[in-house]
């Protein structure tokens, strides 16, 4: 039996991991395009502020380690040109021909430059530890004084932090009314509120039609993001209304053998019940690991996702989990919301002000979702939601949880528990 | 309609302050033995160190403040010698008699100081802003060079930190095999080896007999709680097998009208399904609401505590929910564990190593229980946990969580997740 996996990075990597756990004796062949595999991507921007000093250390494993240790043979510069899945082969650019008996689709998700001009010198991306390296080293020879970053996304906004350490004012661009993707006022306008605090304007609801109309030494271009699809189209893979591969819950797309994970793969809105696009190393490790699975021969799921997601913005975590009361809506619920400003420890331990604002639906009184903004604590608030989303929580049930209190952690009322309640007057 | 309630902290003021809200016209008094009311009893080892500068930042509100804003009469050193609930009347020490249509006993704990010499100047205890003044003047006049504190739960622990840092060299002796109360060698081991580092010595397993067999200048018994329910008792009102006062799931005892709530009250663990007492603030606020609610005419419940505690101590923070695996075992459970070191952020970001141990039902596969240590996000993963409990949820679900990732806030791989994989194999 050969397992072949197209990509090497988060989901291609845990996707032959895990492979070879279930089956120690799997022929695993792993193809990624570029020079390194295993690399972390959502490390790149603390790469270019400085944090961290060298692209080596954003890379848990080598090729060698993958030799050595789990007899996976890890190749890079390997780029598939096409599968044929009638004869279950690959082919690489090289014109190589490589057969599987399972196959798992690892293609990542990449940055469409649709922007007239983008491909002028002063215009980078930041996914690949390639794009990490030119971005830094313009802005340490260069010095840039005006930056623009195209698109509001978190890999955007910590663009637009990294540029604005290296001293240049920067303007982020999003063509959505609203930041982050997500339909929340309240949120965008916080947002705006404090970046303009660090001298970084925010400028959503404007599309940047050439890059010739900035007046800007440098631009980043954060927006456009698009599931690497092409190649499974092409050999018959079906995608989803989100443009992304569509999978069961076993991760196996429409072609019997064939397994998709990662940011080029759909998964469930466990809050919605829809299929969504949402690339992220988190989900594609889990996503990774289950294809992995089955495609050695276990059976395993992957129930989907709930839509977490933070960032940290000049000194300020922003975390959402769920939906948003628009996208309750949006969805056929019933949305009542309630945002309340507490502190995230107790007053005479230096809490800070933190801000949660709660979503449920009025007719099942089922919890939907959360924002929560604030400097500490702000992972572990918007996890507790999370679980409660999973475990389909009412705000009732919400209200009674047994959380934490120690000074130095957390007041005696946490937010969430103050939010809640604030929540249930609304229902 | 009259509202009696007796104590005037955490469960007591929760209580009159819930019952305003729902009833306006209701005539609420409150009656507090002490001189100070709505204090944080948690805040004094913050106090005694120096973090909060005088009591009155530990005070929330004042008598003047309910007078003012809730209509609520709040009187001090108004201490309740007996409760005659056939005529509806509580009697003061002074003689002076109070009516009342409903009554709620928020009537605390104490430490019973049944230690020979326990009545000696340099012994003290740490529940009220009185012990906290007492010990602090001590410390500051006397440098006390050798310290000893009985009972190793966390106003245990936090205490000895405080005689730490003013330069007392500390043992803390507990009678039980553990520390915190909890059934769990790991965590007594990994904590005695942490405070060890700080010249704090644990010594679990010893009881001491008499204050004079220790050769000390200072010494603070936090061992030896009680709840304090002989008020309630003598007027016909039941307790539990652990001591406290029982109620039902409206907070109301057996007496009809007359509710409890706090730390002299039992509630439900909802891992086990067993009465407990586990005197904490945050349970006595919510105990305090729900009680109030009732009493005012309203219908809400308390469904109960899964066991959340944390402290910090010396730069870690110890926290744990549910039930440890022995503690699984004398329950009925089946359980199987499983304990793992993690890093709290990105290693890039300075991660800093975190040890999470899950406990689980090998029958039901049910998620029972963990423990948490670490410097950093402790009480958010504690909490997601603690989440997980209340929702029920198997350590399957509890693999497929949905949990927040960027460097500055965990690892791609949380600790949590990690953890579970290990327990999934043990299942």
């Amino acid at each position: 039996m050969r397992l072949v996996v197209i990509g090497g990075v988060a989901a291609g990597l845990s996707a032959a991991a895990r492979a070879r756990r279930i089956d120690s004796s799997l022929e695993i062949t792993v193809l990624e395009r570029g020079e390194l595999v295993s690399w972390g991507a959502c490390g790149l921007p603390y790469f270019v502020a400085g944090h961290v000093r060298s692209l080596a250390q954003l890379v848990t494993y080598t090729p060698e380690y993958f030799a050595r240790e789990r007899k996976i043979d890890v190749r890079t510069r390997a780029d598939v040109a096409s599968i044929a899945h009638g004869r279950r082969q690959v082919t690489l650019a090289s014109g190589e021909r490589i057969p599987y008996d399972k196959l798992v689709i690892a293609t990542g998700a990449r940055v469409v430059r649709s922007i007239e001009g983008a491909d002028r010198d002063h215009v980078f991306t930041l996914q690949t530890p390639e794009d990490g390296a030119r971005l830094k080293q313009f802005l340490l020879e260069r010095r840039p004084r005006r930056a623009a970053v195209i698109g509001a996304g978190y890999i955007g906004l910590e663009a637009a932090e990294v540029m604005r350490t290296h001293g240049a004012a920067v303007t982020i661009f999003d063509a959505q009314a609203e930041a982050l993707g997500r339909e929340d006022p309240n949120l965008t306008s916080t947002l705006a509120k404090h970046l303009e605090t660090h001298r970084i304007e925010l400028r959503c609801g404007t599309r940047v039609k050439s890059i010739g109309d900035l007046a800007v030494d440098i631009v980043v271009v954060a927006a456009g993001f698009q599931p690497n699809v092409e190649l499974a189209v092409e050999a018959g893979v079906e995608t989803g209304r989100s443009g992304a591969i569509r999978t069961t819950e076993r991760m196996e797309t429409n072609l019997s053998g064939v397994y998709a994970a990662g940011d080029c793969a759909e998964c469930v809105h466990l809050v919605t019940g829809k299929p969504v696009w949402i690339p992220l190393g988190t989900t594609a490790n889990k996503m990774g690991r289950v294809a992995g699975a089955n495609a050695a021969g276990a059976r395993e799921r992957f129930a989907g996702v709930v839509g977490t997601s933070i960032v940290r913005i000049c000194g300020l975590g922003v975390a959402f989990t769920g939906v948003s009361a628009a996208e309750a809506r949006a969805n056929g619920f019933d949305p009542a919301s309630a945002k309340i400003v507490g502190r995230d420890r107790a007053g005479y331990f230096r809490g800070r002000p933190t801000t949660v604002e709660l979503v449920a639906d009025r007719r099942t009184r089922r919890l939907l979702g959360a924002t929560i903004l604030g400097e500490l604590e702000v992972a572990g608030r918007v996890n507790v939601v999370a679980a409660a989303l999973a475990a389909r929580m009412t705000a009732d049930d919400f209200a009674q949880l047994d959380l934490a209190y120690a000074p130095p952690f957390a007041p005696v009322w946490d937010p969430l528990l103050i939010a809640v309640q604030q929540l249930l007057k609304q229902l």
